[in-house]
């Protein structure tokens, strides 16, 4: 199943979790990931002998009551923002995901996917194991539940890093332990920080900044670190000779305002608007921002071009759960509930329009539609990332292959079925300049079809990760 | 967990599955089990090769909107009713309990306890399995699939009923087949019917009259039936020499228009009020029911005994989650808000008044000051059951020994307790007349101290059940 | 609008009103007039200088949150249920209605119907007022308003009775003062009582046992009471020379635990049987009534004619919401969904079925027709109220003529429609007898299509009430 | 009561209303006006002969549940959002406000503040009057009804806009005419439009846009315009010698992207920025915006001084309805939910920092804490607007006088305040030279605390509405 998610672990010192509960650290922190996922959101805390939770459909706001949160006592939890890609938003699917053990119980919230959590669902399943909801986050707590009737907790979790292939950022609860872990190749950010009173894991750094907090350090590709009343206890599991830190995270996924693997994400934005301009100069009479991923872009555009910054399309910042009507005049309408034209500001003009990407390429054609309507001379569409032309298979909610508009047609195809009068996307040298991290150390996948992991009908650069070695070392 | 429920499954002909859909079957006879739990309820049915839930808290108005009912299409499926006691109320432990395993997926509906659910849990953890919910509902789910490897589905059932201690009537849904199972005590009701275009299980008959069906007959203890296309297929498991039938779903907890096993609720209420007529008579004016459990044994009273039946108490049929605040005139208000006294009836009265037990004595004590300060002369408490003096380990939520007042004192303290002017305990010959089964085929557990499964700490009547025998069946 | 309601009105000593605030009181009383209207349901009350209100459809427990109702300080306040017949259900129309005008704010609960009430809205609207509400309510408001500019609220009250016809039984709540009014013949029940720290009014006595209070007594036909911190004081408005009190509170509408007009509805239904069993004797095996409505009255036909009282029907405690789809198999669950058989009470056997009425026929037809099913070998419907020929224009909810079966047909047709082998209506005298108020100071209206006040295109058996004499007082 | 809002009116062919009745069509132009008020939301449409509404406490996404809406037919409807500043937020105050009177029945959307309301409010209640909620919108349709007795709608909202002092701009739907009306002054804006199948009347012209329709013109100041199915039909009611547009619906309330007054709100801000930076050039690093407000205004100021714009603060787009626990620590979470620093951006930087207004200074306040927090070097604060010295009587949440921080303390204080390192409002020349509109044409009441209408303790620069004259011609 494909889930695009953020996660949050909280350790408060006792002292300071009788005013500050690790539940309201967690579900502060959850606001500032609610980009990662809205689908659904829960939060699992340790209230001394017991675990509980508060789980839900919907946005931050809405699942957690103030009464029920403020009963959620206790120094140590994990939290959880969800949004799946495949229709499959039960209840039961909403994490963190807690089960009972032998010894006691374990709560996990799961950031990635897997690209054998088929095989190994399969393997368990054989085993006579079932399964009640359809997430890896299932057969990750199966495969630990196993391991730590051998093991403690940390030889536990690498020995199920060990069999997890793909993308994967943990928070983990053990008991009373609380745990982060991080992929061999750092596919997806997971970041430490220190708050008043206590620790934090989570997805980005935002969530350590929404505490008031510092955030220490990005947990390492391989890292597994537990996080304990004297700070922070290192485990460097696996040494990749190479991360592969998804890219899309710098291009869209990411608040502007995290960090992620020492990199600004708004910096990166404002370089990728910068290598925009320098690949694919034209003259035109302003930069404009799709808006609000393409804002960062612009701005870098415009400050290389020289050509003036200037808003053509404002979003509507109320837009929420909306009903359309079938029907074209509808459907216009429902673009427009989202996004509207300033004409004044587009009227005979030459546009140069940022966005972040073209998946499908509808989007893209309906928004330079709306911009020639409003009066557009020319629209030049520049794209601050390279053409998408292969599937995510590590996390990213893209499309398949044959939906993505770049697989199947070349570039000046691609102008012409969003009409834009010229297009110009940035090129793979130029977006790893932006991002200021080593090309091999970068999941280029959805870009180059070649994959830092082996999938089945996919080419893969690098060597296989030897699961025999790792199974050899428990 | 202690857990009193109703179950349901049912099986439609293809065709007529298209115009009443096994779903809309289940939802309609959930209304008619109600009364066997009110906190929580789902439904899960195959449709086609998916299987789909609907589960939520609260009671079956509450969770099921007509639109998203009508989306659970398909002809065979379970549902569940549920009220649990141990204030462990989450929608995980909602059911029916569906999961996935190596060739398909199982859902279960379950009314019963298990006495060793520990044991086995603590067994299954030891394998290094996981559990998500509290209830011994899953670790049926883990037997049964661990069985279903090697077994077909009634092999499976059986290997698994031959582990289970305890009470359990299951609705059981393995991939497309359709189970009925009731332990080999049959401590629990559950029978089988026909409707118009397919068939039914359930915990109840008045399931099956309200689907306008018929009632076929009652599951037999240790009895396995399939419920096919073509009608019910048996498969008798177990043959202990007598079951175990619990009498207080004849004394209160079942409805009084079902037949349970093959004795008319309604009936065997009205002949325990005979028998109290004929074992503790009195002279009085009226007799008079504690709505609405003690109304048709003091019809039956009143019969036997020739005195008027009148009611003195009326209860408020409006009564939902009210709230209370603290203080003693509120707790006043709050039994008032419940029932109310018909004063001019009372006033003067020498008053016969039948409820149907006695737990821990404050209800009643509250009840009879109530119906003193309107005005009766003498209150004569007549009890449609014998004092219980034992707690439940079978599935009817009673009260641990030291709330029984029972358990604690005898008769005369107890009617000083409650303040009566005298008071009369059906006695337990009288109960067994009144079922009309023998009484080597009932439960008395609660009311004898000696029960008819092993119970750590409790003496058992019977032979035990021989684990290890079964074993080597398998 | 015809609405049918329940009023409540309470004043609490300031001392009291601390620890049990009027809104509270007034929230368990609505409790117990939750059978007369479960629409809607509304409570203001006076806190210091404001006004504070609660609103919404549902029931009681579904409109009030301990926490909203726990911030409705104050010692004073008015409360309401209301069920609309005319599917005007919005929420303007919840009452109490809540008015500001010149020197304060006027809260009105209202139960009844004014038969001039559009005759009334005409002309304030041709002084150009508005109208926000569709009820007679805010007809009330507006006439109320006009009088306190010149009088003291006592007169003014007066006064606006003197232009009403029709049925009213009123909680006011006028500025800081509590007022109860019922209208000049007295048609919808009204009492006043006595509660620890306080006075009530309210449309039943149920309301005041339900907060542990003394009934006082009826508000009297053409009575202003004004309760104060001293107790009631009485202003006699109007004397007619006859009341006219509905018959239908005591034949089904008001609680059997109600004392209406000094008459306990409990025994007025015991004698309805009593009655019908001497004017329409019948062999037969057993009585039975269509619960809950027919139970008193079918124990008195029992007892008057020796014949075994039992049950044949029982009711679903638990029906709320419910949807059914169409089609003639879902119309039977419907009815099953409410009531079902006892069949082995039933077989064979020749049964007396109590109802309270016949309004449409059609469900006395799929009643009558269910117990046939059962095995019934004979059925004679005895009905505890005469037959119904006329509409009500005075507040009971009862259908057009033309709806009314027994309008169109006479007994022995009404008999073959619903089925049954004989049927036996109580005659108006043996309705009079049972309710044991003089002829002449009841509505019978709807049984015998003469009313007590002018209705257009309706027989009036009485001197019109001559508004002009009423005018001239002012 | 003051309130801030927003209203639309929609008038379809009948042709079109079938497939896009107009309640649709005011459902998507809500959304559009959402930002004008968020706490209630209604529709009110004329459906053959009745009128029909749907309303509720919420967001437009909250309120209308699609299966409600799409039984809203019919062509001609009348729909609000609102804010209330006054916390008086009950249902019933939600508008639009339906009223039934003589001849049928009138519909209010309103926006603006009466001056007068409380005068007239007054006057109506000595004539008897009642009043149900607690706005302005009441006493308008009282005015209006008593016209329209014996007027023409178009006379009768002539007379009504004679008794009014103060700003509205109302969409009103007499029977089954629509009718916008804008205050003699102008004070708050009004638009009409032509979209396929009808036209619209809405506060905002984005409502117009996102109904893929044609701004034609703002209503003009004392204009009555009918929208039929022909178009607009204009009564130029008043004739002020000068308008008096407000000039904070241009610095912060209104959508950029709509046009006012024939001035597009973003090329305002733009160059209120620009302005800014000509009265108060500082020598910088960066230009960064207080988002969302003051993001035009950062663009404009970087291009007129050449210094790069930069994001130095970050919105939380997902931010709800949140709760903060009390305490320090807490209160600065608060402000980092919503506003997160991009550190890296700021750090040892100088920062021009551009925020719409400041009215009480402590957001401010905390904005620059965090600013300097994140290692700003200067923070140079530059306002969008003059310093607000007076409280807004028309229609604009502002403060009392004594809450505002510039009408208590000279400039030179107020940046010690806020600690600022330099503080420079935008000049009163300089913000009309942005508007573009003439100063004569403007209410700037809040910064020179001289009003175009009489208030009681204020100064006023206009001759006052001569009432009288306006009644003579009734």
């Amino acid at each position: 199943m494909k889930e695009e998610c953020g996660v949050v672990g909280v350790l408060m010192h006792d002292a300071d979790a009788q005013t500050k509960p690790a539940s309201l650290q967690i579900y502060y922190a959850l606001y500032a990931l609610q980009h990662r996922g809205q689908e659904s959101t829960g939060i699992t805390v340790k209230c001394g002998k017991t675990v509980k939770s508060i789980k839900g459909m919907g946005l931050v706001p809405e699942v957690y009551a103030k009464e029920d949160l403020l009963k959620l006592k206790g120094n140590i939890g994990v939290g959880h923002v969800r949004y799946s890609t495949t229709g499959d938003s039960k209840i039961e699917n909403c994490q963190p995901l807690m089960v009972n053990y032998k010894s006691g119980n374990v709560a996990i919230a799961h950031n990635g996917n897997l690209v054998n959590g088929h095989e190994l669902r399969d393997e368990l399943e054989s085993e006579g194991r079932i399964f009640i909801t359809n997430s890896d986050t299932e057969v990750i707590a199966h495969l630990l539940v196993k391991e730590l009737l051998k093991h403690d907790p940390v030889q536990s979790i690498k020995a199920v890093m060990s069999r997890l292939k793909g993308s994967y950022s943990l928070a983990l609860m053990i008991d009373d332990r609380l745990f982060a872990a991080r992929d061999p190749l750092g596919f997806k950010p997971l970041c430490i920080g220190e708050i008043s009173g206590g620790y934090v894991v989570a997805s980005e750094s935002v969530a350590i900044d929404t505490l008031n907090g510092k955030l220490t350090r990005d947990v390492k590709p391989g890292e597994v670190v537990e996080i304990t009343d004297n700070g922070f206890e290192s485990h460097q599991m696996f040494n990749e000779k190479n991360a592969a830190h998804c890219v899309f995270e710098y291009i869209y996924f990411a608040r502007p305002d995290s960090i992620i693997d020492g990199q600004l994400v708004y910096k990166v934005r404002e370089k990728i608007g910068r290598e925009l301009a320098r690949e694919h100069p034209v003259e035109a009479d302003m930069v404009s921002p799709v808006p609000d991923s393409g804002i960062t872009s612009a701005i870098g555009y415009s400050e290389e071009s020289g050509i003036d910054y200037r808003e053509g399309l404002m979003k509507n910042r109320y837009i929420g759960r909306t009903f359309i009507l079938p029907g074209q005049a509808m459907r216009e309408t429902a673009v427009r509930l989202k996004m509207n034209t300033i004409s004044e500001n587009l009227k005979d003009r030459k546009v140069i329009l940022i966005d972040d990407s073209i998946v499908r390429g509808t989007t893209s054609r309906r928004i330079i539609e709306m911009v020639r309507n409003a009066g557009a001379k020319e629209i030049h569409a520049r794209i601050g990332s390279p053409a998408i032309i292969a599937p995510c298979y590590l996390g990213i909610d893209m499309a398949s292959r044959d939906e993505l508009i770049a697989a199947k047609k070349p570039v000046e195809m691609v102008k012409d079925a969003i009409i834009a009068d010229s297009l110009g996307y940035l090129s793979i040298d130029g977006l790893v300049k932006a991002i200021g991290i080593d090309r091999s150390e970068l999941c280029l996948g959805c870009l180059t079809e070649i994959y830092p992991v082996e999938i089945p009908g996919e080419k893969c650069h690098r060597k296989q990760l030897k699961l025999n070695e790792f199974k050899n070392e428990n």
